[in-house]
């Protein structure tokens, strides 16, 4: 009877040994787990540490016994695998005290991943902590009961769990400062889709520390003085570290098999390792991003579950491919959803792909509806022949509907003009005649089409010619480019001899709408024209960035 | 200089009107619209009624300065044409007692449709009224303040418009009488799918009259009497006709267009009618149901939108292909959604496409997080590769959501494979690492690659064998299906030797996930095995269905 040894008990093992059972009665199943619980909801932590997941049992998805019975697997708890011997097809396992060898014929490596800490001086003070297994939750809780109520809590991090955590913490009243690295949070973000982020951060009283890294931590009797490395330092009650994680492939390495990169586990399509009979899953593994045809760490449940799945499969003798990924995620930060799918415009510019990106600021659902919101979306695609690349999206409403239309539309390679001929449901409760994706296929499509030319706003500072704002007079109060003139967009037809035929124009309303019809009366009279990609609204998050990078 | 004329200043004209003068500064355009308004929020008017969308004026989307003056359009409200002479390229206006001819070089129609009344005594009584305009909907709101209280008012017909103006009465405390020809609400759906909505209806108080046609009405002093075909009758104050729309295409006719299905105005791919320089679009026009390669009649806003836009390039000299449609749809019934997209099973049993079909129901995110609500989605498939052919989902959260993604997985020709691999955005506010769609697509894909055998509720009571319900005790209380035995899945194991191995076996669960389960033990112990797709959930609206069909 075959036997097959699973090392690691959440998603991608608990996945697999679901999926064996089922595709098979007789293979023989063990599931070893170094930590206490299986299959528990590594997601929901912070939610559990806000209050806002209430019992803390919700988070054990599955229980051993249950498991154990329903899928007829000998899941051992506790039990931490020492070292690998693809040779011989055994694994040396621990178990409290005890040691024991067990062989396998095939191997699953499901490991995870492990939270980085930062290597510093003072790391290893008790009241630096991270958040990645429900024992690490229990002592965040824990110590959170101890502290002291107005001394702050630091973050270190501004990735999905860093803001998890900081709006977790916020929701218990607790002062917050969230330290982040780079110039903005969430890094699969481009940097001015990040601004509204930061706005909403700060609305909610998470206290913003961008552009600091920690090079050292003073422990203190009542807490820690984070010192950073311009100098400056600050005093926090504990610090709760979410620098991101790192593949758990130290079994891996000893064993002989093949790292990728980050130190990951190198697998291939079929999740096999660099040794035919050990296949690994999940947050240890290196993976494929299809849309720049690179390989990847991306410790994300969703894939982790499905590689499970089809890891299952394969061993047992299937042949069935992971497709690869393109990074679709998303984050609730308090009443703001920040999504994105495929790739970013940071990671193009380091690319010789050439591309071209529009901006679309619009209602989530009908405006004369109430409740809508706005949505920011950036979309990015080829240059050559419209083919999506990536698209980021922020707003309190609606943004993961569009993130995930989006994500199928990278996953079935469409282009832009494939976004004007959407055709997703409309009701005023839900969405638009025109729905902000045929709105970004619109543009998109306009401007490869010839049919308008659009400048961003990273190259207004080195236009030459006029700069003509075209809202109406009460709309300047929110603020306008320097040196542009106001001729509003209902008098720019009567109003067009103003302006010098021999100069370029470039024209800029709020959110680019108004803008396209301007530029196409103004080019059309005669004049080369520009319009302002996403408008003023885009414009003066670029102009926030560059602050907030100086 | 060329003139084009519009006829029809709502969706499909005004945005033509909007896009031709973006497209070229120099063709005179002119407007023609009957009635006081252009481009009013149609889809809106429900809302108003029930006080959801407060202000009148939202509804005005454009006012007719606004749009003359930005896009430089002649607009006419309270013109009406007469007759067309396409020979001569000449319309023939009337403006109340005037009346002139005018030239075109180009004709746009966008007539859109009119609210179709039964054909029956008593339907010319005052208080029978219908919600198309405006002025409709100012009539309504003026007889309802005219109204008593506690005398219900009827509403005639069960879809979009019926399920939103019974929803805005009810938000105004009124009773509610929903009659409908048919044993079901939404046709759109199939029969079962329908259910929840049904029992969501009686929750909110609408008294709902299926199987009722209206053969007569009867004018009172104080209402409506209004008699059915089965010769039960029934009283209200007023009756609210919503059973569908006809194009208005009688100009169309009268100047000797070719017509399509049901009085539509036929056109070509580039929206041309069969007189090469008149051009329609929107609520008037046939369109092309590509899903079935069939022609279908589709007054919607989101087709109409992008009929408008496309017609405006053709006109111009451009030659661009209207795909068609997959009639994607959405509406709000009180808190629930329900949707579709494509096909449906009762369209599909009358052609000979062999398909299938799976039931999910499923959390709308992670159900550990607070708020999970169920969504209960129907796909349909092509048997032969698993190419998308439609889906119906209700709930109260994500509906639409999903139907977007299928929307686009239809406009993409995916197949169930590919909804298997689908890289949905996940956390838990949002989803489930395993996604209902990603659901659907592993239920089906087992199907199609032979790893599960589904069974249909409606074949249940032809099944010769043993019924296992594997289900725990306690949820037995929700009802069973009749002569089947119960073993819990975790005791199926070692108490399979209680079933008879001659004789093939139907499993079901709640919903069908453990019966995927349960149906693979018993399958690789020997039996011959099916599934019950969707479970006691799916079957239970089943059944339903039949008595509400008897």
């Amino acid at each position: 009877m075959k036997h097959i040894v699973i090392v690691g008990g959440v998603a991608g093992g608990a996945s697999a040994a679901a999926r064996l059972r089922r595709m098979d009665e007789k293979v023989s199943i063990t599931l070893l787990e170094r930590g206490p619980y299986i299959s528990f909801a590594n997601c929901g932590l912070p939610y559990h540490i806000g209050g806002e997941i209430i019992e803390r049992d919700k988070l054990l998805v599955q229980t051993v016994e249950q498991f154990s019975k329903r899928f007829n697997v000998n899941v051992c708890v506790g039990h931490e695998v020492l070292s690998i011997d693809p040779e011989h097809h055994l694994v040396e396992v621990a178990n409290g005290d005890e040691q024991y060898s067990l062989t396998y014929d095939k191997l699953l490596l499901s490991p995870g991943a492990q939270a980085i800490l930062p290597n510093i001086s003072g790391i290893d003070d008790p009241r630096v902590l991270v958040l990645r297994s429900l024992p690490d939750m229990d002592l965040i809780i824990a110590r959170l009961r101890q502290i002291r109520p107005n001394v702050p809590i630091g973050v270190l991090g501004g990735g999905f769990i860093g803001l998890e955590v900081a709006e977790a913490l916020r929701r218990l009243n607790l002062p917050v400062i969230l330290i982040e690295a780079q110039s903005q949070v969430m890094s699969s973000l481009d940097p001015e889709m990040a601004v509204p982020v930061h706005q909403h951060l700060l609305e909610h009283g998470v206290e913003l520390h961008l552009n600091r890294s920690l090079s050292r931590i003073h422990s203190l009797h009542d807490g820690l003085q984070l010192e950073y490395n311009n100098s400056q330092s600050v005093k926090v009650g504990m610090l709760i570290c979410a620098v991101g994680v790192k593949a758990e492939s130290q079994l891996a390495e000893e064993a002989g098999l093949e790292l990728g990169i980050n130190g990951t586990i190198k697998v291939n399509e079929y999740l096999q390792t660099s040794h035919s009979d050990i296949y690994a899953v999940g947050d240890a593994v290196q993976t494929y991003d299809w849309v720049l045809n690179h390989p990847v760490h991306l410790p994300l449940a969703g894939p982790a579950n499905r590689q499970g799945r089809l890891a299952a499969d394969n061993m047992l003798g299937h042949k069935r491919r992971f497709r690869g990924v393109q990074k679709t995620a998303i984050c609730r930060v308090f009443d703001l959803s920040v999504g994105a799918v495929g790739v970013n415009e940071k990671t193009l510019k380091e690319t010789d792909v050439d591309y071209q990106k529009v901006y679309i600021h619009s209602n989530h659902h009908a405006g004369y509806f109430p409740g809508a919101s706005t949505i920011h979306l950036k979309l990015l695609y080829l240059k050559e022949n419209g083919q999506i690349l990536g698209a980021q999206a922020t707003g309190k409403e609606g943004v993961d509907k569009r993130i995930d239309v989006l994500a199928l539309a990278l996953q079935a390679r469409m282009n832009v003009y494939d976004l004007e001929e959407l055709e997703l449901c409309y009701a005023p409760p839900y969405g638009s005649a025109k729905d902000p994706l045929n709105q970004a296929g619109f543009v998109a499509a306009n401007c490869l089409r010839g049919d308008d030319d659009m400048i961003y706003s990273e190259y207004v500072k080195d236009f030459v010619g006029q700069i003509v704002d075209i809202r109406d007079p009460e709309e300047l109060k929110a603020g306008i480019i320097s040196d542009s003139i106001n001729i509003p967009l209902d008098s720019l037809r009567e109003r067009a001899s103003e302006l010098d035929p021999t100069q370029a124009v470039l024209i800029y309303c709020q959110v680019g709408l108004r803008g396209h019809v301007a530029s196409c009366m103004l080019r059309q009279l005669g004049f080369r024209v520009v319009n302002l990609a996403g408008g003023y609204c885009t414009y003066q998050d670029w102009v926030e960035t560059l602050q907030e990078e100086s």
